[in-house]
Parts: structure tokens; sequence; C-alpha cells
């Protein structure tokens, strides 16, 4: 029997063992992909309590809580940390299964250097002793990052934003590029109230009248070459389901002008805007040798009653189930047959769609890069053992997983790349067994290629971070 | 090497072991939802024939005979039971992974004591050495109730239903409450040959003159009080797809009018009305403290031919498709923003739904009981080991484990307590798995209650039944 | 730790190695369904470089080269055989995970005896003694075909085929019955360019004049009957989507006259059409005894450039995710309500469909043979370790898997036969991990018959092949 989460944690066997400990364990990360604020990583502001630090802002955490019965008053609410972190143990000790529980003690282990386990009676002392750990201000984003060997952070950064503080992080001295991404989801969010707000801020910073749909596109190649400008090299794009209806240019801008002056938008209308601008986009990632992140398959605000509580991103949304496989290939062949598609990563959120994914990279692959398309990795909700065993299947079953740029957080904490370290064991577990069942050659110098590439030498390769 | 269906039978290690022995063997059973008859019940007539205790009114069974080319006279025809027995026999050996080889073998280990392979050869003999233990009697529902350890039984029961046979069965000494569950289907399938009718003796049993929507609302509710006062604590739905259409009052009247004048029903119209009742009763369910199960995905009545034949419930439903994230959510929601979304049951039964059901669960908790929201069993033709498995691991992913209410056996049979344990088995199969591979601590108690609250007390508290 | 490809190779236990061994590895082959050429076969070419065996054809290894950034010349272009090989191999090694890595070693081991690991290092090598083997002309397709003891081929070929390759093919001395599959995708296909002249070159082909739907049913008769006569027993259809659309005759006829007069068709009308046309077909199957296989769900010619530059099958399909359930059960009710279901075998593209097919089998199964409808045998995209495994445990937790018809390759290569050895394998470790866990007797005389059924008889008493 393991004992719990020792040092070969998620290690079945010998292979496994050696390649986490011998190939992979003190990689550097690079983080292409995560929601950290770059003004509080400039800032460097320490955090002193560790109820603070997990349950500031984390609706992973917040969600467990509640299906826990725990009221919102100790999730979101304003009751003392001590009891907010009383009540998480005592939640989290039935949550078997859930990456949580991994994710909490790893953290534990690797920031606070407690090795016990958390329960409704460790609580009031591993909090203690946590938080006398915290006192002296050394957990800083900037420690965090620098002690996690966190090379590449890539931020999620709307196309409006003056990247003031990435332009503030240029040449910091903590081993870290902090990168912007280009996420024009409220520039594609025609639909939604504050649209038209939303222009006008963006006209105000490309510095570009926005009376046209061609004018738009203008602004925002003029934001994407000013975030190129700033070492910017992804954008990202979150679908609920895949838009695609292609319609001519007049159709475009009409909905689009429509919609400035405040005109209701249909569904057919903001498909046919999402289309065009999509299309327009791609083009200029391709040009500029960006990497295209797509998020598919996220459910949004789900509960109306908390919304209007508390606004998005508290931890009221799930999977949804839209078929998207059609319309996807309609959107990246779009772009691949004017040569125009640049590197892509597709994510999807339910897990039932590996297959869909996996096998649509192999249409659209150029000489451009290794698997010049990408399946993400397992994400959010998928974002567990289970899920990252699941993702890493489809793609070897369908794809070249030796190419596989791998693990990104998605994350909003500074503490969260203990996932990293989680997703490298499952990757090595998953790799060890595959060759100890003798279904791929011990050729340790291809084994140790393959895991390193994935654990970073792939991502920073095809992001041309280096 | 495991000899086949041991002692030890799905318990792969020394954990596992140790929970099925000594935390959960010999717990009562809650089977908080099954088809049995409450009339057989009270009336406690003995089965003499095992095939007429296996293959009168079993679907699952009937199928895999079909499945092997036997001919319907031995499924549900007048061959001889003995017959009957042998071709089931027969069939049975070639059922390698299929559930119905092990509930047999089961049943005929616990009820029987006979621990022989049913097999072609051996299919004369176990029948004679059955049969001879059922000739005296011994096998009335009541018996096999009370071996089995059931505490709590919830039937399957229209709203229209006079409940004579629970109120009989009350205080009875047995010592299983056989409880009615409130089941409106008839009331929404408002598109369907005979709703006229159904509405007709609604009317009368609840004595309130239906003529309008209001009427009809009015007309459950007094049902839904009446099951109440007898009892119940459980509503049940089932939905091939999830309706959510909303529409004004007027609207919603307008639709059940012509419905009640012999009007034609658009699916559109069909989706309206649905809509309408299914919020009007959560709100009903709500104010009762209720559960309110649903069950989504049957495909039903697929084989014109045989529904003409045999009529419903006859082996010929399957696995839909539909995609209801949306709808769902929807309907959920509707109830939540208004403060009445009672604790809820949702089931899926294609297993490509788990990941949507087992998030969408935190999308509406609440402080009204841990786990406000259940992702129900792996139900029907996911009540497989691996079905129960993936519920088991996408409940563990996305949700709280320890909380879950665990297994009921939707059944018609009173021999099919087996699938508890073989539930109970696989339960702590899974988490023997995932603590020895050092996954969570070996925390004895925590463990115990774990295993102990998913087998039996979770649902007993959640149902309030104690 | 096990070797890699070793005479073991995927049989984990010895209940595993004995099945492989002792019941199916020297059993013959029923290929029933594949792409080979009759002409190639007759014609009986030798091949004589491994590139042109490998790379020729086969847009599976295409699609991996492509994944590692491999320009297409080194694909389907211009670039020596040699370069080409060492690509692939060089490609390969990144492929752990992928069944070419898979199919590719054991192809090497079984038609060539060579057993080292290839990649980059060993391409040239290998390349070398891989065609000094092929120099003498010994790798011709009849001798890969007696080598691989196959008994039935069933080829793929249109209605209006002469069928004179599988005339000459008759009573040759190879020992392997060739026959014609009738495939009519192309009289299906209303709404595709080139339809009227296919309907022309049908009608000669049938010596029926067609200008109305019924002439069409006629003429497609009159080849079934030709087909029949060249021993033919197997239909093939392939769906994106399920077409299911009742109309009656005089819509279905004004539709395919239009078609015939160069009129548009709406997706609407061809969906009218194809049901029409199906059910039609599926009769004359039913009277004629073949067996009717429904291939499900892949998304093709996704790639519109490469589609231009390389035409279909060239490595640009991918999987689908159309629901299809609902239709797919309307099909064939349609038939089986007329007594005019023939005997059946369902193909998914995509795994997560795996349970709608396994249970929708029992719907229509019939006492004209056992498992009269089938759920066909990962396929495609799903011809891997998991898909196969899911395939068996989906139809062991639904269905009867002794009554499997198992495996076909669905392959253009002649040494594509080490894809049933890979099936074998998977299918022996499949059960003994089965049976070794306690779940199913060990009960050698059972076993012996379930797996040499899966490998090959029972496919031949479902085809009435002896």
């Amino acid at each position: 029997m393991k004992a719990f989460l020792d040092k070969d944690f998620l290690l079945q066997n010998k292979t496994a063992k050696r390649l986490f400990h011998d190939c992979c364990e003190n990689m550097p990360i690079c983080d292409y992909h995560c929601h950290l604020s770059p003004k509080e990583i400039y800032e460097n502001k320490p955090v002193t309590d560790i109820a603070e630090l997990w349950l500031g802002a984390d609706h992973y955490k917040w969600r467990l809580m509640r299906s826990c019965g725990i009221d919102e008053e100790y999730c979101t609410g304003s009751k003392p940390n001590r009891e907010k972190f009383e009540k998480f143990a005592f939640a989290l000790q039935y949550a078997l299964g859930n990456p949580i529980y991994h994710w909490a003690h790893l953290e534990l282990q690797r920031y606070f250097g407690i090795g016990d386990v958390l329960s409704a009676k460790t609580a009031a002392d591993i909090y203690e002793r946590a938080n006398s750990q915290m006192a002296g201000g050394a957990f800083t984003p900037q420690n965090l990052i620098k002690n996690s060997r966190v090379s590449y952070i890539c931020t999620t950064d709307d196309p409006a934003d003056d990247l003031q503080y990435h332009k503030l992080l240029k040449g910091n001295d903590f081993g870290c590029a902090v990168l912007p991404t280009f996420r024009p989801d409220r520039a594609l969010n025609i639909e939604l109230p504050g649209f038209v707000e939303y222009i006008s801020s963006l006209s105000s910073a490309a510095g570009v009248q926005i009376n046209s749909f061609d004018n738009l596109v203008s602004a925002l190649y003029a934001r994407a070459d000013f975030f190129n400008a700033v070492g910017c090299r992804v954008s990202d794009q979150a679908f609920s389901d895949v838009p695609f209806k292609e319609a001519p240019y007049v159709d475009v801008n009409r909905v689009f002008t429509r919609a400035l002056s405040g005109g209701a938008i249909s569904a057919q209308d903001a498909e046919i805007y999402k289309t065009a601008i999509m299309a327009a986009l791609g083009e200029k990632y391709h040009s500029l040798g960006w990497v295209m992140e797509v998020h598919i398959g996220a459910m949004r605000n789900n509960n109306t009653a908390m919304f209007n509580k508390l606004g998005a991103d508290t931890g009221f949304d799930s999977v949804g189930d839209c078929n998207f496989a059609f319309k996807l290939s309609r959107f990246l062949d779009g772009l691949c047959k004017k040569g125009t598609l640049p590197k892509t990563i597709l994510f999807n959120l339910n897990g039932r769609d590996n297959d869909v994914l996996a096998s649509m990279l192999g249409n659209f692959q150029g000489s451009e890069a290794e698997s010049k398309i990408q399946f993400g990795p397992a994400w959010w909700f998928l974002d567990t053992k289970d899920g990252i065993e699941r993702q890493l299947r489809s793609l070897g079953n369908y794809g070249v997983l030796g190419k596989f740029v791998g693990m990104e957080t998605d994350s909003r904490s500074f503490t969260s790349y203990a996932r990293h370290e989680y997703f490298r064991r499952i990757l090595c577990g998953f790799i060890g067994s595959y060759v100890e069942s003798g279904m791929y050659p011990q050729d340790w110098e291809m084994l140790n290629e393959i895991v390193r590439g994935i654990c970073y030498n792939n991502a920073v390769k095809y992001f041309n971070f280096e």
C-alpha cells in the first residue's frame, strides 16, 4: 500500500518514478494560459493568511464547500478567516476523488512544508502553522512564482488594456517573463449588455474611430500590434458553442452598425458577426505568428440569483453539451483555405468531446510547427487525474503525444503551480504504465525527450519563446 | 487468480475487503426508488418457481435472451417454465461482461444458497434445487424484503392513485417502511393519447374540477398533500429530453384547455405546458420538503411491432442522446431564483452525460442539505460495474463523493436487492483502490463514515426518513 | 516489466496468454469489411518497396507525419521513398499511444521478421533489410492474404460495378473467397455533384431505364441480385448523420425526378429521398438474407485546400458529433414493423456513442440469428487499444459479447491483417483480466467457444459463409 501523497505520489512503477524524478521534476514551468493579475504580480504584496490565499477568490473551493451544505457566509461572505478555513477543512474530508484534495495537500507540502492531512481535527493547528509562516511577508506573488521555477506566464487581457503592468514587469529580477494574452471576448459578445461602451473604450485605446466593421477590425489589429510589441504571442477565445455562419460583408456590417446604434441582435445575427470577426482575427494572429487558443464548452452563470449577488466567475459555471464538430471544422477550414490558419490550441470542457478534438487536429496540420494544431490539456473541470489521463489517451490514440505542448494552470492563484507537478506526475504515471506493459520500448533517450518536451520544451518552442 | 464470485467478489485489495466486510456489508437498505407493487407486497403471495421469479417480468433478462436469437415464446410467451429457464441459462453463458451474469449468480447464492455456476449443463439441476426451496412458500415479498434488511422502499405511484396498499402496509411487522413516490408523468404527457381521460381521473381523485391550468395545479397539489400524509417524501419525473420553454400563463392555459377539448398539441405547445407544470410542481415539492428525482434520457418503445404486442416496459427501450444541459440549467435556475428549488437528484441514462450532471450540481447547491443537488447513482442501462465506477469517478471529480445518497434498484423484482450488494462491493473496490494507490489517507474513521454514509446513512438523512 | 511487443504483447496474465496462444492465435481471418482492390488482388503484382507498401496510400500514416510538421512532399509528394520512410520513422518515435506504432512494428515482425524498433536511427537499416526481402517479388497481394490465413474478404463495391475481378477470382488457389459488398452511397448522395451521371451509369449497368423512384429501386434491386449471384452477402452504408424523414411516394419521386433534371435539392429533400431509398434497400437486403452494415459518424473532407489537391480519403476526415439515436431507431423500426429488417451491424465513429448503439441492438433482435443486430467493432479512428476495449466493454455491458462477430480491418492495405492479431490480443487481454479478477468462471470450454466465436466462427455463421 502506498502512503498518501508521498514522494512517489501517482507514480505506480519504476519507469514512472524515474521519468518524474530524473527527467522533469525540476524543470521550469511555462504557464502559457492563466488568469493571474499582472498588477498583483507587479505590486507584489504578501498574503499573510492561508484562508485569504485559498478562499479569497477560488471558486473551485467555494463550490466544494457549497456542495457540503456550508452556508455562503463561509465561502464568499464575511465570516472570520479561521472559521472559513475550518469549514473548508471539514468539507474537504468528504471530497475523496476531487482534485482539490490533492491540490490543497500538495500546496501544504510544497509551499508550507506541512505534511499533515487537513481535516476537521487538524484544521485549527494547520491554520496556525501556515499563518505563522506567512506572517513574515514571504508569500509574495514574485516569491511564489520564482520558487515554483516559472519561466513564462501568459496572463489573460482585454484588447483595450494598456498593459502597463506587463511593461513595468519587463526585465524583472524574479526570472519570469510575464506576457499578455489577447482575449477579445468582449469585442465578440455583440449580444450582451455593455457592447457599445466596450467598443467605445476599444476605439480610444486603438486611436481608431469605429463606425463600421472594417474600422473595428482595424482597431483590433492595432491593438494586436501593440500587444505583440509588449511581448504577446498568444490569443485566447472562449466559446460556449462555436459560432459559424458566413455572410457577405454588407450583412456583417449591418449587424455591427445596428448593435452600435443600440439595436437588438438576434442569435443568428450574433453568429454572423462572430464568424466574420474570428475570420479576421485568425488572419491577424497568423500574420503575427501567434498561437490561437480556443476554449470551447463552458456554460456560464447558471445561477441567476447568485450571479446577481456575486457576479461572474464565482463558481456557478458548468459543463455544456453543444455539438460543435461541424462548425469548428468550417471555422478552421475557412482560415486554412486562405492560408491564414494560425497555430491553434483547441480545448474542450466536456470530456465526451475528446474524440472530436483529438481527431480534428489531423485535418489541419502543417509544416509551420510540430503539431501546429494542438489538443489543449485537460482544463478547468477536466483538470483532474481522470480528465488528464483521458486527454493524454485521446491525444495519444489520434495524434502525436510526443509533440504535445502540455499543461497550463488556467488559474487565478499564485500557488496553483502545484497543478503542474500534479500533471507531470500523472503524465509520468501514464507513460510509465504504458512502457512497463510492453507497449512502448524502454528507450530512455526518447522517453526523456518526450517527457521533457511535454513538460516544458515543446511549449517554449511552439510559442517561439526562445 | 480470484475465484468467481467468492466472498471477496469485486474487492481487489485489503482496504476494499475491510471496507466492505467491516463497514457496510450488513447495513440496512434504503431503496429510495423502485417499481415494486405495494399490492404484491401487501398480499404477500409466495413465488414458487424461479423461472416465474426471474423471467415473469424482467425485461433485462428478456433482452439478453433475445440477443442470443431465442424465440419470443421463451421470453414472454407460453413455453413451459423449465424450458424458459434453460434457454435463459444457455444465453447467460455468453453474456460475459453483462451485469445480469453477476446479478443472477448473486441471487442464486444469497436467496437460494446455490453456489454453482448457471449454464446450459447445470440449468436443469439448478432449476430443481431452486424450486424445491421455493416450494414451501418461503419466497414471499415480505420475507425477501426482510431478509434483505430493507428499511425503506419508495415505490412509484400515480398522483391519482388511492395508495390503499401503502396505508394497509403502515405499521407492518417486516421492518420496512413502504412509502409512495409522486410520479406525475401522465399529467405531463399532454401530447399522448389518454391525456383527457387521465385528467378526469385525477380530478376525481383530488375532488377538484379541472377546467384550467390553475385547477390542474390545485388538483396536483391536493394529491401531493395526500401523498405527503401517507408518508411520501419523494417525487419522480422521467424525461426523454428536458423540456424548457417559458410562456405567459394565458398561453399555458390555452394549450391545456385545447388539450382538454381534444385539440392537437404541437411539440412546442407540449414543451410550454411541461415547463409550466414542472415549475409549479417543483415549488410544491420544495414546500413539502420533498426530494425531486429527475430521470433523463430514456428513448422508449422503439419497436412498434413489439409495443403493439406486449405494451411498454417489455425490453424495447434504449439510451437516447439528446443534449439537455442548457434546458436543465434553465429549469433548475427558474426554481432557484424564486427560492423554490427542492432537494433534487439528477439521473442520466447516457454515460456520456456524466460530466454535464456532475458539474451541474455545483451550480445550485444550498445549505438546506449536504449536497442538496445530487448526482443519482448509475441507473438502468448504466447499472453495471463500469457504469457505477464511472458515476463514482465523475461525482468524485466534480462534487463531494462522501455526501452521495447512493444506490437504489429502480427494479420490479423482490430479489434485486442483490444489486445493493453489487453496488457496495464496487464502491468499496473503488475506494479501496483509491486509498491503496496513495490518493486518500488511510483514515479509517473517515473512510468508515464515507462508506456507511453512501451505503445508507446519507440517504436516510437526505430524505428526512429519521 | 514486459519487453516491448514480445510474444505476449498485450497479454497481461496467464488466462489471456492461454486464450490467445491456445484458442485463437492461428485461426483463419474473416475480413468482412475492407477497401482492398479486387483488381490488385487479381493482378497480384508484387510490391518491392516498404515505403510504397506503407506510405503509398495510407492516410493514417500521412496524418501522423503531418502531425509532426513533416512537409506534404514526404507524405503524398514526390520525395524519394527512402526519405519518406525515414521521415515516417522519425515521426513514429513520438507517437506513443498511437496504434500505428503497434501496427507498424507488428507488420515488421510478422511480414518481414524484423524485431528491431523503428526509429530515426534504425530507419535506414530497416529500409534496406525490408526492401531486400521484398526484392524477390514475394510480397504479392495473394501471398500476403494466404500467409495471413484470410478465408474471406469482403471488398467495397459500387452497385454499378461489373465485378469482373470478383468473377475472375472465383475458385482461386490462394484459399480465400473474395466477395463483393454492395455499397450504394453514390445512389444515395442526391445532393452531391455527379448524381445524374451516376444514375445514368447505374441504369446502364442494370439494363433498366431510370426515370422514376420506382425505376431506380428496380435498378438497384437488379444490381443487388447480380451482386448476390457473384457471392455478395453484405451491404454497406456510410452516414455522417442518419437520415430519417418519411414522406409519401409522390414526394419522394418528385425529389428524385427533380434531381434527375438537375434541380436543386434541399437538405430536407435529400433526407426524404435517403429515407425512402434506405427503406427500399433494407427490404431487399432482408429478402436476400444479407447483412446490412451502417457506418455512422465520419465528418469527411474537412480541409478544402487539401481536398482540391489530393481528393477524398487522403487523411482529412475526422470524428463527427451528430445525435442520431432517434432517427436510427426510427429507421430500424420502419423496417422491423414491416418484417423486413435484415441482419444489421451498426458502427459508430465517435466513442461517446457506444452506449447508444450498444443499447439500440436490444430493441430489434430476432430469432433469425444469434445477435441479429450487432454492434460493429471499433472502427477507423476507434481502432485503437482503448477504442477496442471500450467497444468490448459496452457490448459486454449491454448485450451478449459471446455472440459478437468481431473484427474487420476496414483497410486498404494488404498487411493490415496484423490488426486482426492486435484485436485478438486485446480481446484475450480483456477477457483474461475479467476472468482473473473473479468476474467470470474459469470455464475453459465456454471461454474457448467465446473467444473462437468472436475471432472467426461467429462471423462465418452470421454471414452464412459456410
